[in-house]
C-alpha cells in the first residue's frame, strides 16, 4: 500500500531489521531446548485473530498500526524480560531497539494529517480500535495460558507481580500508548 | 497464506536475503549517478499489473508464482547484464544467486501434487498464465522503452543483438521456463 518506490523500500528494510531480531529470538528458543514454532503456536490463533480484526484499509492505518502496534508489544515484551533469565532479557532488550520505524511513522503521519485535518480525526477512532483489539487478544491470552499468568505472577523460588503489580502495569502500557498516539499529533 | 510458522519464517528468510539483493543494486545505482527510484519509476506501472493480473488465490499459486516468476526475471536479468559494465555485471549475477527459494518450492510443490493430482492440472495452467502475462508485460515494457531495447541491441560504440539474435534470447527464456515447470512436476 506504500504511495511511492521510496516509502516501499523503508518498509521492506524495516521488516529486513526485524526479521534479523525473529532469527536471533528463535535461535535462542532452540538454544534452550525448545522447538520455536511449537512454543509459539499457542500464540498463532489471538494474533492471527487480531491481525484480521484491524486490517488497515489503506496506508495510513497500516503506519498507524505498526506504530502502535509494535510500540505496544515492545512494551509488554520489556515488562515481561524482567522475569527471564539475564541473557534472554538481553536478547530480547536488543530486539526491541528502534529500526527507525518511529521517526519514520511519526513523520508520515504529521505530514498527512497536516495536509488533511479530518484524517487526523479517523487515525485517532483507528487508533483507539487497535489498543482496544489488543487487550481484548491479551486477555484472551493471559486467560487460557497459565504459564505466562505464573511467569508474571512468579512462584515458590521467583518473584513476580501480585494483582496491583499486573494492574500498575497496564496503568504503564495504557500510557505509553497515549504518548505514542500524541506523538502521531493523536488524541488517544 | 503460508500452512504453518515454519514455512512463514523460511519464505521470510528468502524476503530478507532478497531484500539484501535489492539494497547492493539500489546503491549501485547511485554511485553512477542514477536516482534508483526514479529509474524504476517506467517500471512501476508494468511490474504492478503484473501482479494485478496474476494475484495467487493460495499458497501453492504463490509459491509458484515465486518460482516461475523470480527464475524468468533472473534468465532475463543474466541477458541484460551481458550488455552493462564489468563491475555491474558482477553485481547483477550475485544478486540473481538462488536464496533458497528453488530447493523449497520444488520440494513443497512436488509434495502437494502427490497427495492430490488435480493440484498438478491447475497449477499447470497457473504457470502457462504466468509465462503469458509475463511475456505481455515484457513486450509493453520493450515496446515504450527504447533505452532498454538500445541496450539489448547494441549501438554505434557497443556490439548488441539484432533480431534473430533477441528471438533466441526469447526461446532461452522459453526453454528455461519449461524446464522450471518440469522441475515442479507439472507440464509447460
Amino acid at each position: 500500500m506504500a504511495p511511492d518506490l521510496e516509502d516501499k523500500a523503508e518498509l521492506a528494510a524495516m521488516a529486513s531489521r526485524e526479521f534479523g531480531h525473529f532469527v536471533c529470538l528463535r535461535d535462542r528458543l532452540t538454544e534452550l531446548g525448545a522447538d520455536p514454532f511449537e512454543a509459539m503456536q499457542p500464540f498463532r490463533a489471538p494474533i492471527d485473530a487480531f491481525h484480521v480484526h484491524t486490517a488497515p484499509r489503506d496506508w495510513l492505518e497500516g503506519l498507524v498500526k505498526a506504530y502502535v502496534g509494535d510500540g505496544l508489544a515492545a512494551d509488554f515484551y520489556r515488562e515481561v524480560a524482567a522475569f527471564v533469565d539475564a541473557d534472554t532479557r538481553e536478547l530480547i532488550i536488543d530486539s526491541l531497539e528502534d529500526s527507525g520505524q518511529a521517526e519514520f511513522v511519526v513523520d508520515r503521519v504529521r505530514k498527512a494529517i497536516e495536509a488533511d485535518h479530518r484524517v487526523g480525526g479517523r487515525l485517532a477512532l483507528w487508533g483507539r480500535r487497535l489498543m482496544g483489539e489488543a487487550l481484548s487478544q491479551a486477555q484472551r491470552v493471559a486467560a487460557e495460558r497459565d504459564a505466562l499468568s505464573a511467569l508474571l505472577a512468579g512462584g515458590v523460588d521467583r518473584p513476580g507481580m501480585d494483582l496491583a503489580a499486573i494492574s500498575r502495569m497496564f496503568t504503564r502500557l495504557t500510557e505509553n500508548h497515549a504518548q505514542r498516539m500524541d506523538a502521531l499529533g493523536l488524541a488517544a
